[in-house]
């Protein structure tokens, strides 16, 4: 039996990164976990790449995902937060390609777009649709959310793959199952 | 006897990353290596910052630096090209912090005036500056020099240990020798 696909949703943020972790089983997803990872306020650049860097280490020495997609981050007007959030994701990426992981990336449009079906959802219906789709108990905090939501976007766009293969029907960003 | 003073200098970027090392015996310092991580243009991101960390991680594994000191970056006026570099800049750290490397920041500012002795000098002094502190044979390439000066800031301004340990005479940025 093969090895189901499992995939490490990251949604980058200079304090708080989430993440979120699905498995692909049949035509279902599963979860499998989410949190997030916060860095300390007012910690040095390297102190917080740090936290960031081993967190993300230690979920895949845990959970070992065979897939990352990232959430591409929004262009911030300050260009002090846009440095600190580029940095951040940069850290993040870097984790995920030093284990060897493919890393595929997601517009918050996609994302919303994939599990909301629409791009101007607000948070909470993204929320809302994670919760659904995985069939959680309880809401997961918004970055955590965030996390599954890009997992989800992976996996709905048929995990960067569906064009090549053509064996998964996609239309309007969901399979049609 | 023990093991003398090594360290990792980066100068980072979104397209090439300066790196240079050096060693400090005594109060001399002694070039060790110097070079540019190109990344190929149009690649990816993740591809990009694999090159990054990949090199950032072999060059470690070479030459077993003890310190590591990166230059602090411009904040561009182009978002996009800030996201970038700071997406760079943070690949290039989280590297070092995995290898459990003591990462300290200079201000383009402070490099200059650690090196030339003031902080408006032009690219090409910084070049003539390093060339001679190291007693080198030719000129290396301004991202390799760049590297190797912000390793060299890092020595000179005491490790940024200076005033913890109160050992070594500084002013003006630069060893009494």
């Amino acid at each position: 039996m093969s090895r189901p696909v499992r995939v490490l949703g990251i949604d980058p943020g200079s304090r708080t990164t989430g993440f979120g972790i699905i498995d692909l089983v049949g035509r279902e997803y599963q979860y499998v976990a989410s949190g997030c990872i916060r860095t300390i306020p007012n910690d040095e650049l390297a102190g917080r790449i740090g936290v960031i860097v081993q967190h993300i280490d230690e979920i895949i020495e845990t959970y070992r995902p065979n897939q990352a997609a990232i959430e591409q981050v929004f262009v911030n007007v300050n260009p002090k937060a846009t440095l600190m959030l580029g940095q951040a994701r940069g850290a993040a990426i870097a984790a995920l390609v030093l284990r060897g992981l493919p890393v595929h990336e997601y517009t918050a449009l996609q994302v919303k777009q994939a599990v909301v079906g629409q791009g101007k959802a607000a948070k909470e219906q993204v929320q809302h649709m994670v919760v659904n789709m995985l069939k959680l108990s309880g809401t997961p905090q918004a970055d955590a959310a965030d996390g599954l939501a890009v997992a989800l976007t992976h996996a709905l766009r048929g995990y960067g793959l569906a064009g090549r293969l053509g064996g998964l029907a996609i239309k309007g960003g969901r399979f049609q199952i």
